[in-house]
């Protein structure tokens, strides 16, 4: 029996015998008998279980150390302890022990040691907590538009096309390229020509949304930025959605029900996760969240936030300025301002990507930032331009070539229609959702400069 | 409103005035009057809309082309046609045209034009229907894992460790290898090593089940192998599972009610794409796919379906064998005599990968594939060598470095466990499910030797 089970059930199998699989968390010896701190790691919650010297083999279990595998028959009990409930054990086989240099003991690990034992860390009550959140939050979005009646569209991580340069690209080869002795021959190369790990799967997205209306892409996505901070990595999963007939309004009200159902999904289905963040990761988490899902998102033009970031009494370190992007100190300030999430839209064109649709006023884009308390920009969205001419107008202004993407400027040829989408760091969701403040360490594996073991 | 909102609640809405947003499919003319097949994407079925001379900008509307993007007031009304009720509409307006050359015309296309116009073929019913059937199934898969409490991982796509040589690999690299005069320099590279795309989640999976027991990964996989086959592409998306506490038995449970799940889902979700495929793609597919909702596969051993196979009264091209794999006329063959899907296990070990649990006739591993009638091998799966020593034994006999998977085998060290998994196409699933025979159809922008196009 699993004990997410158990514990669910416990009632109704008090003073029953059951048998549980699991790991010791701890474990702890007295001379007659011993408590085993047992997970199986179904849920967050562990179990304790009590044995004792009438086990025919006592002396080895009480020689058992942390970290081993063990199926446990025993008969579920009253506890006297902290507990409600604990295991007497009947029979203890043990399935696989576990080394005294085990790495992961029972005490206060750094997570900068835990980094290095990524392929064990999942076994800790952080990285438990960490990895159910994110499996659990992912399957929230895929309800969320499942449920709409969206599209999942899987992208193609190979790709010849660079989407607005939105960051440098890994390439992918086949040559043999340590035997290179001149530049590669790229009619040799898998595919015959040059290919590069999608950066985002927007333009390929949008394609499905002139299809079938709605749909999302999640998947990873490649960033070879040489950035060593807490919130880049080089492989991160992102959440894209693309909606037709839809204008810069629509979307955000899309982005904005689409956070809310996945904040109050994760705070429903990880109790225990979400507790424990609260009260060893961030103080405050669930007020935060809980705050989040009950407010409107305020919504409000770059220039006015500029005009409220201005008059603010605020010694900037960066002066905010009509026309420029803004700093995180000025997100920390509009969010504080309106004392919940605001959306930033409407953005100079300068600044943005070629595809964002044009405002009239010939100065901004339909360009969308969601800020929210505490975590700053969370997603990003746009209305696209429809429009052929103002497209290739714009690309040219830009310096791009237009002959990569003449497919995608088709879409406005073959019946175009008012279109808008966002984009949203999975990761970065995952940081506001459990206080833990390194990206590092909401991804199994992570790859950054100089980083990909396991 | 969304088609597939109004097709669902025609009854209510009927001589009700609807707001609809969508393409033309097909155009028809009369003098004073036109039909259109109007589509939105959200649903297989289409919707006729007629239109006559009392519209203010008839003649514009009589103008409009096949792919055009419409918005259309109407009133919902019986039909005197084919179907049990039509738009008769009034106000359209014409929200983005389509010129003449536009490729998708209401006419058949081969499959071959269409996948040159990749971007374009989601308009059409087939295409409409495959991936509208990709993601429901995806959908089925994510809910099948995380109702039974399966932890979903992401697996690295970037990796060091090559899984079994499962197949060849494609290099990642951020050196600019253009301008290489010689061997380059991978301290210099951005991960200060060689890198790769994964061939197969499963080792970093394992991690998972040793932490969390249940654990499953879903996501896009990578083969450099050059093969043009209807089955073969360098990109496909893979659903793999593993299991704590679990032997060769319960993973085969676990296969069959996945596979049954995803197929009762897909055909309660999709019933107008899967009557579509039935009729028009391949004939008696209802049929194949609810028998084998009904049925309980078989179980044998290889050595058993070899024995069935020599024993057959059939001209093999290729010979059975004890101790070889089997071909595709085999697979055919065990399925039609058992009339139903096959659980072929215990493999001889020399054709199997190294992590495969030996069994005591030291002959054999715990591998199993399953068989279904109509796709031959569907999944693959085994219990994996849960022994340190055997393990490490295996991989020497085998000529494998050890060094390079220290960490996989401490997982043998640290609490080792009986656990098992197995790993699913998911193209090969959307092949038998739909009974389009092509890989590059199921994939909305598949990646084959010479093909990196969007």
């Amino acid at each position: 029996m699993n004990l997410n089970e158990l514990h669910k059930k416990n009632k109704e199998l008090l003073n029953e015998e059951v048998t549980i699989e699991g790991w010791i968390r701890n474990h702890r010896r007295q001379k007659d008998f011993g408590f085993i701190d047992f997970s199986d790691g179904t849920c967050f919650k562990h179990l304790q279980v009590v044995y004792d010297n009438t086990l025919e083999n006592f002396s080895e279990i009480e020689h058992t150390l942390v970290g081993s595998a063990l199926k446990i028959i025993g008969t579920l009990m009253p506890s006297s302890g902290n507990q409600d409930y604990e295991i007497k054990a009947n029979k203890i086989e043990v399935v696989g022990t576990c080394p005294e240099d085990y790495p992961i003991q029972p005490k206060r690990h750094t997570k900068e040691f835990l980094r290095e034992q990524a392929y064990l860390r999942p076994r800790t009550n952080l990285f438990q907590a960490v990895f159910r959140v994110r499996s659990v939050a992912a399957h929230a979005i895929h309800t969320f538009f499942q449920e709409k009646g969206f599209i999942y569209f899987n992208a193609p991580i190979l790709t010849s096309s660079d989407c607005e340069g939105a960051g440098e690209m890994f390439q992918v080869t086949s040559l043999p390229i340590d035997n290179l002795k001149q530049s590669p021959d790229y009619t040799k190369d898998f595919f015959g020509k040059k290919v590069n790990l999608t950066v985002s799967t927007q333009l390929e997205l949008e394609t499905f949304a002139l299809s079938f209306k709605k749909a999302y892409s999640f998947g990873p996505t490649f960033r070879a930025e040489n950035s060593n901070t807490k919130t880049h990595a080089a492989e991160f999963w992102m959440v894209e959605s693309e909606m037709s007939f839809c204008d810069l309004e629509d979307n955000m009200n899309l982005m904005e029900s689409m956070l809310k159902f996945v904040v109050k999904y994760v705070l429903e289905h990880c109790k225990e996760e979400m507790n424990f963040f609260n009260e060893f990761v961030e103080k405050g988490l669930l007020e935060k969240l809980n705050k989040l899902i009950q407010s409107t998102f305020t919504r409000i033009d770059h220039e006015e936030a500029i005009k409220i970031l201005k008059e603010a009494d605020v010694k900037w370190e960066f002066t905010p300025e009509y026309g420029e992007d803004i700093a995180k100190e000025h997100e920390k300030y509009i969010t504080e301002y309106f004392d919940g999430p605001v959306f930033i839209k409407n953005w100079p064109k300068e600044i943005k990507a070629f595809y964002m649709k044009q405002n009239s006023d010939n100065k901004t884009v339909a360009a969308v930032d969601l800020e929210v308390p505490g975590a700053g920009e969370l997603m990003g969205g746009s209305e696209r331009e429809a429009d052929y001419e103002k497209l290739i107008t714009r690309m040219k202004e830009m310096g791009m070539e237009s002959t990569d993407l003449e497919w995608y400027l088709n879409l406005r040829k073959y019946g175009s229609c008012p279109h808008s989408g966002f984009g949203m760091g999975f990761e970065r969701l995952l940081i506001y959702l459990t206080g833990v403040d390194n990206i590092r360490d909401v991804i199994a594996y992570p790859r950054t400069p100089g980083n990909c073991e396991f």
